[in-house]
């Protein structure tokens, strides 16, 4: 008889594996008798025991039944032979949500990827890395997986991390909230979805900046919203472009807009509201970066304005700690506190415990903002010296996007089009350097040569000597001159391809 | 001037606060002049250095310009005074999620919350309480803490981790999996939610078993899925009593049924699968407590039988480790597992890394199953004292459902109604022993008076004096006998309304 084992955990087990694949594919048909067991020990070179041990488990199962002093016989009714595990790995999308995932997201593929071999990278969406936040962090958790009850954590958050968060937006964000108002997440991607599912049914109207963050245009295409792209300019939000259909939510960065940079001013933080209450739309505030700003304290957050209730908050500790950790907050309406919680149940019963614990002995303890100031000091340091070197080796063609906030500067190369930008990026890699494109935070993106450069990932030393290297490949760049446009897309697709293709296995995965 | 400070954060914070108040109030029209700095300063009783940065801050926000030597004026425009906040707490729901939310979810109300002042609780749904567990967990947290990438995760979770998962479903459940078909997830409450997403549109049908987890009922509801329950016995699911009409998704939970604790036979497994083959429908296999068993090894999981792909498993380490810890893990079919990942991505990004790498140490190290060895030898134990005691307290009038396997056992108090289950409770509580309805875990709860016995929160002593007190509750149970049902169903709404208030505040939220 044969039987393979498939080498997978203790023999008995692999046994007791192979002997039901050989009932279920029939060769053993009902009422056959299984070997004996001396003899199949000896067949296979196993124990008698590993033998007896799978018979038994055979007999549990139901596969056979023992009659005494005769054996093991494979017991009716398996009527039901089963055809083999398809080989074929494609399938129709089983639901309309996965119809639009196909449609809509490569996870193979996101934005601000680090490609491979840069030696250089201007990765956006990362905090500076910090060994002692790390060693703090280690220390937080360990202290708190020891007082931390073992249960399913309160769905809204702890109390405790709730009413941290409270005290750390009344410090730092000018926003006063009841920590009853605040929902503990896993990260602004769960903020976001826990907005859509609370606050928009499929076929609503949404309004996103143009430019956004590619996750929000993506969740909202994954829910089945309509978009509808504002355009924004130094003041942010062009509030006067806000559609006449009203829209159910409004997504905006107003501290620092992503990726453009600006600051929504106030005359169009007054407009918004305006604009909300006539609409009944909902504003969702993405405040993923405010608390980095390098001319004066940090402003305000927008729902501090915000008196009609209608601001839905959300702040995330992945640019302020790191990302790994998926946890977020929101503040949430009064009214519809009940509802968000219930979603937050829905997705994943609550955030695990002893994460949010140790957090809110982070905040509470002064280690959060101490590391926030340091941070802020960093950082500063960093965009400078990136600003200078921008300047300096931009050869008057890059033109830099106003930005006084966040971890990355948006800049343009003046004279080249959207074709251009992938052959950009190749000279970069060329060069050991990681550039990004602004392109995909487009939801219909211009024809223009955008890059992002974060500052966060870079030291100053690493800056000054990435710097200059991006000005050779600038040179580069503008020396080889726009090729016949056509022709070119076809060629930077191609690599584009041969590119991105060994990163979807080690590259790892960054954001904004 | 009248300028209320809240109390929050710093003075000069708080002054900016109350004076954005003033402005968006209205009581500093567009153009007025703000007092001299030192003038509010000698006011307010605060040193002028706090209202200059006051000041400043509203300079920076846009709210005031300042003119040189002549102070600040509030600038135009804000002409959007804003109406003042509701007070209002009700508004319609928002969404067809948040309106089947408030029909279908009650999170202060969950079925299995202990209650308040209970000296003995069988609380199902939670593991013994092992401080070694806690410590050990402590160490690989911090460990993995140091080590660990802080960018954001893989969304569909950290190869070593799927690995570990793999190579432990093939020691203990029997099932042979490839680490790729592995999605790390934030518990079963996740697993769900992302079946739902990829496999079911709203108005689809899904098949429950009856009586189920009332939560895969619940999120069923919550996204618009028509369900058919189908009931169980001792063999598991009626597979005979399927629905004719195709359903979407079958969910079982074959190893364990939850509650009533039957395992789903052989023959009802290939009936199970033939089904799902001829509807073209996925089963749902929810393993949640398929590791404890009290007559021999673990019995296979579900889908180490399923050839055509069709079963999508779920595994959770809230059963096994602590629910605090949101993590568990699904095995999906291949064609499908990029819908799943989508999906994944959609609702967090991916699960926290540190808490992913400490628990493929926890795995790959050995303690995961050593911890599993010792809680199923503790489990047996208890187990074997519940019975004894439910039998002998009984008093004939408890049936016990056959059960060898998971951490908790139902039992049915014969001659009663489920009109007598919360009296049952009442006087539980008054005696001090927190019990548990069996009935929010049906569909349609049958005329019958049902309880939930857990046994992993009691130890061998707890159990040996709580069980002649359940036995003394009974007899007070009989003794009372049943009221007249219209005014006892009257008056127990009322008590149990009386005695569940305060659970919502402070009672901890406790499953399956």
């Amino acid at each position: 008889m044969y039987l393979a084992l498939d080498g997978n955990g203790p023999l008995h087990a692999q046994l007791t594996r192979a002997l039901k694949g050989a009932i279920l594919d029939g060769r053993y048909g009902e009422g056959a008798r299984l070997p004996p067991s001396r003899a199949l020990a000896a067949e296979l070179g196993v124990s008698r025991n590993t033998v007896l041990t799978a018979y038994e488990q055979l007999r549990a199962e139901g596969f056979v039944s023992a009659r005494i002093g005769s054996g093991s016989y494979v017991t009716p009714p398996l009527h039901a032979t089963q055809v083999q595990r398809p080989t074929s790995t494609t399938l129709p999308p089983q639901s309309a949500f996965a119809r639009r995932g196909r449609l809509v997201h490569d996870h193979g593929n996101l934005p601000g990827r680090a490609p491979e071999g840069a030696r250089y990278c201007f990765q956006y969406g990362l905090p500076i890395v910090n060994p002692a936040v790390a060693s703090m962090w280690a220390r937080e958790l360990a202290r708190a997986a020891a007082y931390t009850s073992p249960n399913y954590p309160p769905t809204q958050g702890l109390p405790a991390l709730r009413e941290a968060i409270g005290d750390y937006l009344a410090r730092r964000r000018g926003l006063v909230v009841d920590p009853a108002d605040v929902v503990v997440v896993s990260g602004t991607q769960q903020a976001i979805s826990l907005c859509l599912r609370v606050l928009a049914d499929e076929g609503d109207h949404a309004v996103v900046e143009e430019p956004q963050y590619f996750a929000v245009r993506e969740l909202l295409q994954l829910h089945g919203a309509r978009i509808s792209p504002v355009p924004t300019d130094v003041e942010g939000l062009r509030c006067d472009l806000l559609p006449e259909r009203s829209p159910r939510l409004v997504f905006v960065t107003p501290s620092h807009q992503f990726p453009g940079g600006s600051v929504l001013s106030l005359a169009r933080r007054m407009e918004l509201f305006a604009y909300a209450r006539r609409h009944d739309a909902w504003v969702v505030e993405d405040d993923y970066d405010g608390e980095f700003r390098y001319d004066g304290r940090p402003l305000a957050a927008l729902r501090s304005l915000d008196r009609g209730d209608r601001v839905i908050y959300i702040g995330s500790f992945s640019k302020t700690v790191f990302p790994s950790l998926r946890l977020g907050y929101m503040v949430v309406p009064r009214a519809l506190r009940e509802d968000f919680v219930t979603a937050k149940w829905s997705l994943d019963f609550g955030s695990s415990a002893i994460e949010q614990a140790a957090m809110a002995s982070f905040i509470a303890s002064g280690g959060f903002e101490r590391h926030l100031r340091r941070s802020t000091r960093i950082l500063a340091e960093r965009r400078e010296v990136l600003m200078q070197g921008l300047r300096h080796y931009g050869r008057g063609r890059v033109r830099i996007a106003d930005s006084r906030a966040g971890m990355h500067v948006a800049a343009w190369v003046e004279g080249h089009g959207a074709a251009d930008v992938e052959r950009l990026l190749a000279i970069g890699l060329r060069h050991g350097l990681g550039l990004h494109s602004i392109l995909p935070h487009y939801h219909a993106p211009p024809d223009r040569c955008g890059l992002l450069f974060g500052f966060a990932s870079l030291s100053v030393a690493e800056l000054r000597e990435a710097l200059p290297l991006f000005g050779r490949c600038l040179e580069e760049f503008e020396r080889e001159g726009p090729a016949p446009v056509a022709a070119l897309a076809r060629q930077h697709r191609g690599e584009h391809h041969a590119r991105r293709q060994p990163r979807q296995v080690r590259g790892r995965i960054r954001q904004r």
